[in-house]
């Protein structure tokens, strides 16, 4: 199935799961819709923390249609599933016509869908999909750089990999770094405050067998925490792993 | 002399001149003050049009110290000269301390001094350097991306290289993409819409020798031009050449 038949499908309703797994090799990316106030210094904030943030596309005040990512597709109706965040609510929905504003920004980010799709294809296990789980998130104790009022902690997914096969699971990713890139950190979760590898903030704990590494990447959650910790009056994200399918291959995020 | 040192002759009015060939090895930027109106989307515009507006740091609303590239400095006093633009009228300053504003956002993009050192090290001749000139620039009929009311023509700036060295040029500036990075064309300037190499929209035209092609890099004025198109009440640049020295080396922005 092409992306835009299944945002086709997902508009009118017919189709309402996750994404993962569905139009490979096309780019997925995560939602962020900000009121114009603060788009400015969350751009920045992505600007100062780009391996958690990186920004495929930002769509100006009241534009719903991604003109790079997807032209012809509506971001309040394309995406199977919307958490609305309004102070310290969240309500989940299918669509977000009847909330669209005219000051919305969105931000569409990069996300590790696409290089974990790389690492499969250089024959690099990736833990999560072999057990059929989310990838275990972790809040980290290292602050992002702030900007404006938007701050806080990185956050990081863990794969765990061959001791042998991590310098290739770093090259691999290195390239991309449209989609977090190369790992921040390799072996030691101690060294970023994270207590427990099975015990994620987010997602499922995964197996970690004998002579692997845990790998940390930077994950995509970071600048949604940063902005929730603002308790914004009104917000729209994707609903997790329900993300927007773009009609841009994969490769095009390589950098090299 | 140490960037710090050199920063500070300048504060003291002690030192006036432009800055290419001080403080070698040391990255020096681009400078581009706006009022906060305009902020998100010259960011955006930015992050749109990353091979000429290679963004590396950008100051909040009122902050005159940059944080990441040179902590201590005021960038009211630091450059050697200053533009200041108001609606069509220009006037040159030696600092701006009695124009601040607290909605100021400044701006600091890469310049291509980084990459030319990068050039010479490896044995590629800069021949307006070898002529004592300043880089041809050319307005190009490329239209940038647009964002909000920000747009305009790329411009780029021409270095003649012999042909077996072309591809060393590629690989050398490609590796430094926060100061315009790889080429944007090789090769044909009409392609560009650039009818007369030996007239240039600034700077000075340059010899080009038999066997040498005329490689084209995105150059930081484009911003610059998108911006004055606008006639904003106020906004402040640095001098052509008068760029602000940072504590940072060039090999801090090599990618690889």
């Amino acid at each position: 199935m092409e992306p835009r038949e299944l945002r086709e499908r997902i508009r009118e309703g017919l189709w309402k799961g996750p994404t993962a797994g569905y139009c490979p090799g096309y780019t997925q990316v995560n939602v962020v819709i900000v009121e114009a106030r603060y788009a400015f210094h969350f751009l920045l904030f992505c600007q100062r923390n780009p391996k958690p943030c990186p920004v495929l596309e930002v769509m100006e005040e009241g534009v719903f249609e991604p003109r790079f990512l997807a032209s012809g597709a509506d971001i309040r109706t394309d995406c199977p599933k919307y958490r609305v965040f309004r102070g310290g609510e969240v309500e989940e929905r299918e669509e977000i016509v009847d909330l669209w504003r005219e000051d919305f920004v969105t931000f569409l980010l990069g996300c590790s869908f696409t290089f974990e799709r790389a690492l499969l294809a250089e024959g690099i296990p990736v833990r999560h999909i072999e057990e059929g789980k989310n990838v275990p998130m972790y809040i980290t104790d290292k602050p992002c750089e702030p900007a404006g009022s938007f701050q806080g902690n990185l956050v990081v997914t863990m794969r765990p990999i061959p001791g042998d096969l991590v310098p290739k699971a770093v090259q691999v990713t290195a390239r991309y770094p449209g989609v977090h890139g190369a790992p921040v950190h390799v072996g030691d979760p101690s060294e970023l405050g994270i207590r427990d590898l099975n015990a994620p903030d987010f997602g499922d704990a995964v197996t970690v067998k004998e002579g692997e590494i845990p790998v940390f990447w930077a994950c995509g959650v970071t600048p949604q925490v940063a902005l929730m910790a603002l308790r914004p009056q009104i917000a729209v994200t994707h609903a997790p792993g329900h993300m927007f399918v773009t009609d841009r291959r994969d490769e095009e995020f390589a950098a090299w």
